[in-house]
């Protein structure tokens, strides 16, 4: 039995069209039109992207990040003629868990660069920015002065629930950043998920910022980040904090030499910096300036930005295999029945694997 | 210009056939023919093994790591069988590098398993065993008094290049095992590769062998290994050696109390013990089942198991779509060419990976 609507007297009553208005501005309608047009080229954007222009890299990062079609074929034209002028900088990876200064360091370190004449984009890893609204860098008053500062280019993360679409979008804006003469990218994420092991694959040189704690030092790190860190930087380390900072070096240094070696050759370091002051940011750039240029010269450097490349070309691939495979209709159907036929013993999880697998042929 | 091939008289002869031989022996045919009727069905399998017959197990095994698809088939259905009688083991995980004495370690343990009335099965996960025709457990002569034992079961490695073979066959093993009533199965790897991640992922315990070493302790073990551990036992801790070993407990504790507690809520302890003067045996054992004992309490265990079967499922599943994928003859000829392409810059490893992925569709 379907429900008929009701035909009572409403309200809400439609009225008829005026068939041409006389307020009608046509100067306003031509201005709309003419700035429609003027939507920049491809060609036009690239050859802005060359010459240091931040409105047109922005503009290429938000068709970079769109979902529209025409947006990303469009990008991707952008990006192929960047190319040739990109990878010519320094990719470094910071992390470190909610209030450890992450912010207040990167305003420090990034201005430090400026001051030393280089060109710094801050771009951001974080997959969950989309539900928290931008935890990282979508507070730009947080870097007051590096907002301001001409040599630098802040861009809060891409958002998107799917790790490996922000990782994209990130890795792609390095390319156009890179083009646009910046020579130093920081990449910003959080300490908490999978994204490091992204931004790891996305740099040159990952810094860990940690705080001095109570003994428990490595409390709240998910494994496996230590292990990436080219260096750990202690935050926070003045006033009252600075012994306890002191005593954590240790702690770390111990913790790292129980490691065994990385295949740069690269004995990661640990440093104390107060981000705050002002102290031991030179230093941190130091030991990066040290490490790259040791990376440099016995070719790990290049080597590693070869083996990324590879990693993205494969786990693309990856990726897109999984989502065709894991949205397609039948098998959105049937996996969770054969979970729970597993659960129950029913079957093996080959067994239910190669039950998907036919249904998806 | 196709060439001829040359007609000139050769030594080589064929004789014709003669067609039929008197020298036949009707009776070693009859005796071939029946061997060949007698091979078991499914039915008798599954019965057998149910009533732990050690020949059918074997036989069972071999159909599980055989390439032939009939072969494949019956394994399927007898493990289909098998699955109501499975589950009730204890599933522990034995890792180290070479040298560390695991052979030595396993027939002590086993030994000792088998003396408190366990059944104990003994499988082996090593990709690299078809190349080094076994490297471990391959020589079952080192396991001297637990191949002689009735209540044990030894069975080398499955053979296979790819770990996700050699994992399955494992994996399906002990569904086999545990129907035929073994109620400790033992998984035995090595601690140089991918494949501890494998045997992690299907054990309910999981230890790590180590040696005392000068300082430097965690070198050479893989990273990522001892944070799986749910417990590190220092071999070979008797005469000279004794006290280097127990200044290596002191160091390990420190590492393994540097890293966040584990979903368990279990703390990795560390023991010692040598294997070869059977020292330390029942207090690794004891530890292990004071952690079963607690994880079936608060349900971790039972909750692991299902988080290993899902991961199964999907780790098929993941192995199938990339195999199928790099196995298409048009992506296997064009992978390198696009692999040549980012590394000179002249396209980007997502555009890459796009072209790849239209080019299988």
């Amino acid at each position: 039995m379907s429900k008929k609507p009701k035909q009572h007297p409403t309200a809400l009553h439609e009225k008829e069209g005026v068939s041409d208005s006389e307020i009608t501005n046509t100067s306003a309608i031509n201005s709309i039109k003419s700035k429609r047009q003027s939507q920049p080229t491809t060609d036009d954007l690239v050859n802005a992207i060359l010459k240091g222009d931040i409105t047109a890299l922005s503009r290429a990062i938000t068709l970079v990040e769109s979902t529209n079609p025409q947006h990303l074929q469009k990008a991707n034209a952008i990006i192929k003629q960047c190319l040739p002028h990109a990878n010519k900088s320094v990719r470094i990876g910071i992390t470190g868990v909610p209030g450890v200064g992450k912010s207040t360091f990167i305003e420090a370190f990034g201005t430090h660069l400026t001051h030393l004449g280089k060109k710094v984009a801050v771009l951001a890893v974080d997959p969950s920015s989309s539900l928290t609204k931008g935890s990282i860098l979508g507070d730009k008053t947080r870097m007051e002065d590096l907002v301001k500062d001409k040599n630098a280019f802040i861009r809060p993360s891409a958002s998107g629930t799917s790790l490996g679409g922000v990782a994209r979008k990130t890795r792609e804006s390095i390319i156009l950043c890179e083009a646009a003469g910046f020579d130093t990218i920081i990449i910003e994420t959080v300490g908490v998920g999978q994204s490091e092991t992204a931004v790891h694959s996305m740099v040159d040189f990952f810094l860990l910022l940690q705080l001095a704690g109570a003994g428990d030092e490595l409390q709240g790190i998910k494994r496996g980040i230590i292990e990436m860190a080219d260096a750990i930087a202690i935050n926070k380390a003045d006033g009252d904090n600075l012994k306890k900072a002191k005593l954590a070096k240790v702690e770390f240094n111990r913790a790292l030499h129980m490691y065994p070696a990385k295949d740069s050759g690269w004995q990661p370091k640990v440093m104390l910096c107060s981000a705050l002051n002002e102290d031991g940011i030179s230093e941190i750039w130091e030991l990066i300036e040290t490490y790259i240029s040791e990376a440099k010269n016995n070719t790990f450097f290049e080597q590693k930005r070869n083996e990324q490349n590879k990693f993205w070309l494969l786990q693309t691939i990856d990726d897109r295999l999984k989502s065709d495979f894991y949205n397609a209709s039948e098998i959105k159907k049937e996996l969770s029945n054969q979970l729970a036929l597993i659960e129950s013993g029913k079957t093996t999880p080959f067994a239910a694997a190669e039950y998907l697998l036919k249904l998806n042929d």
